[in-house]
């Protein structure tokens, strides 16, 4: 397959330029540009550039407002709301990110319900920087229906990632990403694209049967990872991203969705706790890392993320290998 | 198998009178009873009787303090820290619920860090009273090395059950309580004490190699649910209710145990939300149970918990089956 080798920098050019020659103002297309990037430069290809294709849809559309101002509302001491007012999600991010943080340390805990956004991106961009901060972060969202409800034949859940951050002072956080599914919507996208087939027990066609190949299971729905266990993990993140905040349930995402291609109006539930305020301050640092390097003594067990923070560090001086599928597509925009 | 027929009344006078006589004080007995009667109540007789020779063990030995009185200290406004010291996780949990609740409705989050208690129990008998009270809850706890982190060998992680509730006024409250092994130790152990054979993919012997007996099994390891998916939410409750409490991890605890068979001194970690201040006070309940509604128009598709609930509602007037082997290894204390 054919690639041309771009830095972060040109990455991040492309990208905002892109979403500011049709729409965006400088900020909202900054912060998408700063996912897009990252993700690009983490070695999270499935939610770098080739989403920006999907975005500008949003934003040719009119479904996405490319110059909303996201309002913050307090509504108890320690939830604080973000309304997007049709922006992208991580544009409300950053203007709720700080708000989050404040009512944590204050409370000990806090939350921050995301209405009226458009997510598209990766969460552990979204919930690092609440545990770079010293906070422990959490994060899910839900989308469209692509999963199937344990012991149902028809997708209703979305794929329904949960977002799991620690910190380590001194250290790079900690941070797990996972979607609720056996593999992640972007993932068999990917493999779509790059032509290879999925392993068995990834997802069904349309019509229920068991398939191997990517584009059959992005017509039909995947499985949720560990049977009914995984399954229970998508059903919560639909209530806690929808009917705790007064958002939509993925099936209702998808019966208003204008079918554009990018993100449909949804939800996203962050949390944040300050580990400083659980009775362990001097302590809670050095006893996790102890079991850390607990995990770490057995071969083969890698913290979560590690890759990622390799691959951080090798992009930045190398750049990043981009598909010209992708790069082709984003000029024909 | 031999059974004897109980009442519920039956369950919970035997409970409380067999912890009586081996050093709790009514208020301990009775927190614990409460909790084995509504285990076997609900069907869930891996929690119940079972359980009343190693609580009692706990007690023989003087690991458990079965006349404690469990302190309560807020240390942020919405952080509520219950100290058991070294009770049975139930009485602590009795002498927290309503502060974490308080404290859910003023701040619209809380968490409860439980350190310094036995933890013995089903979860979903700890979370469902905080749904019922209105607010959604969670819970998670971890014990003693049971589970493999992904890509080892080792057992690291406890069976780290999570739970999660949603209070649905004028029904019951849908909770589900999950192992993050792909088989509760309970059911394991229950397995072992019937008879009978494991399903493929559960656990692994003390050398590593994959077995369908139990008893291998227990001397063995677990595999997490899900891979490492699962085993990722594993890591998360050592962190929840180890590290960021102050408690031990399920390494430590199992350090410290002196092996009489019971559970060990370790953390909990619980959480609650009060639905009213979210955005969507006069919504979210009908909202939820569209949801609810929409997961059930699939055949096959139930509700987590739904068993319990007509477990409960059969055994209030019929009683429950005991096994005699349990009944005579209670006799025998």
């Amino acid at each position: 397959m054919s690639e041309t080798t771009m830095t972060l920098d040109e990455i991040h050019k492309l990208a905002k330029e892109t979403l500011m020659a049709h729409g965006c103002d400088a900020e909202n297309a900054g912060a998408v540009a700063d996912t897009i990037t990252r993700a690009e430069g983490d070695g999270c290809h499935s939610h770098g550039l080739m989403r920006l294709p999907g975005y500008v849809a949003t934003l040719k559309s009119g479904k996405v407002n490319g110059k909303a101002r996201p309002s913050v509302k307090k509504l108890a001491p320690a939830v604080v709301q973000v309304n997007g007012h049709n922006c992208f999600a991580p544009m409300a991010l950053n203007e709720g990110r700080a708000h989050l943080i404040d009512a944590a340390k204050t409370c000990g805990i806090a939350a921050m319900p995301l209405i009226g956004i458009h997510h598209f991106a990766a969460l552990w961009a979204e919930v690092e920087p609440i545990a770079d901060a010293g906070l422990i972060g959490f994060a899910c969202t839900s989308y469209k229906p692509a999963v199937i409800p344990a012991g149902g034949t028809k997708a209703l859940y979305g794929t329904n990632p949960i977002c799991f951050g620690w910190p380590r002072p001194g250290k790079p956080s900690m941070v797990f990403d996972q979607a609720s599914s056996v593999m992640a919507r972007g993932e068999v996208m990917l493999a779509a694209r790059e032509g290879h087939t999925l392993p068995e027990g990834v997802g069904v066609d349309a019509d229920g049967n068991p398939t191997t190949d990517p584009d059959e299971v992005l017509k039909g729905a995947l499985l949720a990872f560990g049977g009914y266990k995984g399954s229970s993990i998508a059903m919560m993140v639909e209530l806690l991203a929808g009917g705790l905040i007064g958002e939509s349930f993925s099936f209702e995402a998808a019966q208003r969705d204008n079918g554009d291609g990018g993100p449909p109006q949804g939800g996203e539930f962050m949390m944040a706790m300050d580990p400083n305020l659980f009775g362990d301050a001097d302590g809670w640092a050095d006893h996790a890392d102890a079991f850390f390097d607990k995990m770490l003594e057995q071969d083969n067990v890698r913290l979560p993320g590690a890759r990622r923070h390799k691959n951080r560090g090798e992009t930045a001086k190398t750049g990043v290998a981009v598909s010209n599928i992708i790069l082709d597509k984003i000029s024909a925009l």
